[in-house]
């Protein structure tokens, strides 16, 4: 049976595979795969830069997609805000 | 309403504060609590190495803590091998 922390990552990798699988390649998100994908999962977190800048900043190895690896940085990016945002309240 | 990818990471985020709030402070995972937080969580992607391997190799400020930030070093780690299995019977 799965853990907490391997049904999150599993949530984790359907988000990716939902837009990958759109031009159905499951290992690359295209730029316009990508805007779908932050402008619908993440959109108060990307919204102040444009889908083109993401996508540029993301595909690393350059070579025209992001993979699941690459998306990680996007992942890992807004773990860190939503995590940020979770404690703002608070008083630690 | 929180999107998939939200509520991924929430759930990422309540399995780190699980750990870390065992002993009172929600910004640090002790030795300890990564040890349960490991052999709880990922078992069999973290085997290979001891606790204190995992703690030495995560706790890069060292600082005696593991916190949300180096945390997420384990989470994308696990997150690739976990992609990488549910890709390996396929034809791609």
């Amino acid at each position: 049976m799965a853990t907490e922390l391997e049904k999150a990552l599993n949530q984790v990798i359907e988000v990716y595979h939902k837009y990958s699988l759109v031009h159905g390649n499951p290992h690359a998100l295209s730029k316009s795969d990508l805007k779908k994908l932050i402008t619908t999962e993440c959109p108060q977190y990307t919204k102040k830069k444009t889908a083109t800048t993401w996508f540029k900043q993301l595909d690393i190895n350059e070579d025209g997609a992001v993979n699941f690896e690459e998306f990680l940085h996007l992942v890992v990016k807004m773990g860190l805000r939503v995590h940020a945002e979770s404690h703002r309240h608070d008083q630690h």
